[in-house]
This record gives C-alpha cells, structure tokens and sequence, in this order.
C-alpha cells in the first residue's frame, strides 16, 4: 500500500484526533496534493510550521495505528468481504432460482455494507 | 448491548492507550469482575484511587470511540458477516456440488476471518 492511501485511511480513522491546523494542512498535503510551500501561502503560515504540522499529525496518526490496529482490522475485513462477494457472483448466476437468490442476498449485503 | 460488553470492545480496541495502572483496575473490574474494594486490596491502593483510576480509563475508551468509532464499525462488519453466515449455510447443504463448494468457500473466509 503506498504512503498517500495508507495515510488516508489513517487519517479516515483518527483524523478526529488532529487539531484543527493540523487536519488543515493534512488535507491540503493529502487530498489536494499541495506542496509545503503552496499550504503554506494558502494558510498564511511559514512553510517550516507547515512542516512541523504535518510531521506532528503523521506521528500522531501513525502512533494511534501502532496502539489500536483499527486501519490493520479494516482492511483484513475488506479482504475477505472481497473473497466473499467472488464466490458469491459466481453463484448468483445459477440456473437454480433460490441458489440465484441467497446469492443474490450475500451480494445486498456486501453492498448495503458501506465501511 | 450490555456496558460490560461493550467495555470489553472498547478495551480490545484502545486499551493499549490506557495507563499500566488504568489497565490493571479495568482488568480486575471488567475481566475478573471484582469490587472497588476487592480491586483495592489486590493492588495496595485506596479505593478512591482505584475509582479514579477506573473512571479516567472509562472516559479515555469511550472518547477515543467517539473520535475514531472503530468499535461501531467493528460491530457493523460483524452484523454483516453473520448475515452471510446464514445464507451461506443454506447453500452448503446444496444437492449440486458446486454449489455447495461456493458456499464452502464463503464459510471458510468467514471462519479463517478471526477478527
């Protein structure tokens, strides 16, 4: 998993932790793609407190990780609803109705399922 | 759901945030289910210590819940997978074999899915 989706699920879970400043710089490094430099003419601050922000909420992020395993148990979920919704697609293509059917209902599961 | 159980989640998610000695009370109170008093002569410290202890490791768990909500999601995840539990075992008595392997192929990532 690659730095930038990684820090977005973290910050998906614990963002709620950060100050204000720093989930403002968080996202305009993260979801807006902006350099130090840019998030710091957008807010008006030095690009160094900009830096030290960023770094601070990583740490953060990162430490909330290590203690509590939420990012680590979310995406073990998410692999196997994927192995799930596989097997049951297959399945639902049956040609016996009510194997169609519960199939059919594994499948409005995995999808009522948002998180 | 009942507070001690839902204590008990919330101790597996961010108990690693508490204190050695918040720790040690919530363990005594919730896992072994002694007394204020009981817990108090088990560690040497007065009963308002452990009280204070107790209720600083309360506020601590359900903060951290209400800034992050693993627990809820956790418990989402879990109503979903039991959902597909039943209807996955009601295609593994299926008469076609395929079918019943598909459905057994679902019970496995259930079953080997521990968390």
């Amino acid at each position: 998993m690659d730095d930038a989706v990684q820090m977005a699920l973290l910050f998906d879970y614990y963002g709620g932790l950060l100050t204000e400043r720093q989930r403002q710089c968080f996202e305009l490094r993260y979801n807006q793609d902006l350099s130090l430099g840019e998030i710091a003419g957008e807010l008006g601050v030095s690009r160094q407190g900009v830096y030290d922000n960023l770094t601070r909420a990583e740490a953060l992020l990162r430490n909330m990780e290590e203690q509590t395993g939420c990012v680590r148990r979310d995406l073990a979920h998410r692999r196997a609803l994927q192995k799930i919704r596989l097997a049951a697609q297959a399945l639902a293509d049956s040609a016996s109705p009510d194997v169609a059917e519960k199939a059919r209902e594994i499948l409005r599961v995995l999808d009522e399922y948002k998180e």
